[in-house]
């Protein structure tokens, strides 16, 4: 199979967009792989995948690779005597945050015709932001942890009892993300998730809880992964995860009961049909004496959480071949053509 | 000012979109108009001001304007010298349904760096699907008309009485919407509205209801329409809401006392505000024992609701001055230089 990795974007997550995309040639082995990198300024490249490594760019080079213009059908290499598309059978959304997860790089896909593995736009539109995925949870039945939401012209104030976490809605990888202990500190944190974002969620802090992730997808069948207990600090910041990003050797799944794992099993099925079909996502739940939340969907996860897949590479080509379509709508101007018909008459 | 009407669409609504299109020639008569045609292939077009009619597009004859690359920027002619770009300087919005209102041309418009008039992404996904503008209603506080939501895959059972009516999710202009009055005829009507969506909302139909329709827009204040009481039958059908999509002439404020009118003008905002910035819209609301309830979102309203406007050419204007922006984001590759240089140490 011809993969064709898109990563970078415009966003606050652009450089471990990059370590994902490195991970995968590690990761996918058998396939074959094409490199479309995505500047900051959303400008598209053609990246050499025998060549690709982090400096190409955080030195700039990257900007001497052949750039692409997306048209219907695919991505052209422009040049003197017209243009030729770059040859790959799927896309792979790898841009994690902004465009790769709001769902810009959904719509572009989608618009122009191409394959591609991913969240579609609703999906996108719903797990990118913390407070619709609440909605969403909400309106499954899937259990969440208790919120309240402020926007940045709201009054600072709050009615849960400290410790809380702050969480810009819209960002991943625990940016702008901080525990508040005390009420006096609430102002600094809310200073620093909204220079993320105008919208920020408050959750209980619980102290020690214990977390686990469930990733999988769709094909023809559920594909699951191990349920795996993170390790983790109290919650990992930017830079350690950003290590996290390149993980690309199996993990044990977590030591916990056949009822846990189910209940996690479901509320993640819950979560994913229908509407992420054609993506392969990660749910990060809580288990609070016994009861399943769900914490976070991350919609991209890193390095598309491969380690939690026992056949990564394989579940990647079924998944390829299971991808959801839009209806076709034919137009046939019946409306205008009675229309014209009428006046005629008249 | 010059705008760039973009119209048509892989859309069940294309033709009304043409529709609107045309109108808005009558409307925006002293502004320099740029058309660009969305093909339901999903080609761009230029197409000439001066030449725009319905037949064009029924008659395939389009296919001879030039089509448009979409680039960082703008839409660009190529030719064998170099591509130029369309001068525009701002792109109005005005594909109704699919494309249009489900956020795609609001993803590309963003993507590509071209100031629009239109609602965006996130308030796109929540306003085209019916089931999330309840969530998004629900939690702003706004009250809607109770509903049952049903998948394509669920059981065909409900539990309000009749009479109801069924209504395709991601549709508009009353595309696949039924009213049942006995429960034998739910199956049918089920038949229909999941032949044009995978999921459908079921509201009570409530007789001889009052509408109310309120458009507006945000620009340095609030430029909120006359509210309007549509002449209706049950519901109008497809045909006559294509009719509906051409006015262009200015209706009487509804008979409604100064309180309900302030009801539903705070519906308005609260929906609008700050997630609609950037679009004119128009809220359906029904007036029920005295309460204000929102029926639906137009996120492109039929003709941009025009004729609710005292001087809409003027509010479009300030409109393209006050559109918000992305928050730029600067990647400045610290982690991968700081991963760099440990790596050198070592």
């Amino acid at each position: 199979m011809k993969l064709a990795i898109l990563f970078g974007g415009s966003s606050f997550e652009h450089e471990i967009s990059i370590v994902s995309a490195i991970t995968m040639k590690k990761v996918l082995k058998n396939t074959t792989l094409t490199y479309i990198f995505v500047s900051s300024d959303r400008r598209f490249y053609l990246i050499d995948a025998d060549k690709i490594n982090s400096k190409l760019f955080s030195s700039g080079e990257y900007k001497k690779s052949k750039e692409l213009t997306l048209k219907k059908g695919g991505f052209f290499i422009d040049g003197m005597f017209g243009s030729k598309v770059v040859d790959f059978d799927v896309a792979l959304n790898l841009i994690h945050g902004r465009d790769g997860e709001d769902g810009k790089i959904s719509s572009l896909m989608t618009f122009f015709d191409i394959p591609f593995i991913s969240p579609r736009m609703e999906a996108s539109a719903l797990s990118y932001n913390k407070l619709y995925t609440k909605f969403l949870a909400e309106s499954l039945g899937v259990k969440t942890v208790a919120y309240e939401y402020l926007s940045k012209t709201d009054e600072r104030k709050i009615t849960m009892p400290y410790p809380v976490i702050i969480k810009p809605v819209r960002l991943g990888s625990s940016i702008g993300v901080s525990i508040v202990r005390v009420a006096s500190e609430l102002d600094y944190a809310l200073d620093v998730a909204f220079e993320f974002d105008t919208d920020v969620i408050v959750e209980p802090f619980i102290e020690g809880v214990k977390e686990f992730n469930q990733a999988g997808c769709f094909t023809s069948e559920w594909e699951l992964s191990i349920v795996e207990e993170p390790q983790k600090e109290e919650f990992l910041d930017f830079e350690k995860k950003y290590m996290d990003f390149s993980r690309d050797s199996q993990v044990l799944a977590a030591d916990i009961s056949a009822e846990t794992t189910e209940n996690i099993q479901n509320a993640f099925k819950t979560i994913y049909n229908t509407l992420f079909q054609g993506s392969i996502i990660r749910c990060d739940f809580f288990v609070v004496e016994g009861e399943v939340l769900l914490n976070e969907i991350n919609p991209i996860p890193g390095s598309m959480a491969n380690y939690l897949f026992e056949d990564f590479e394989a579940m990647v080509g079924r998944l390829s071949k299971s991808l959801p379509k839009e209806n076709s709508i034919q137009i046939d101007y019946q409306y205008i053509h009675s229309i014209q018909s009428a006046k005629g008459k008249a």
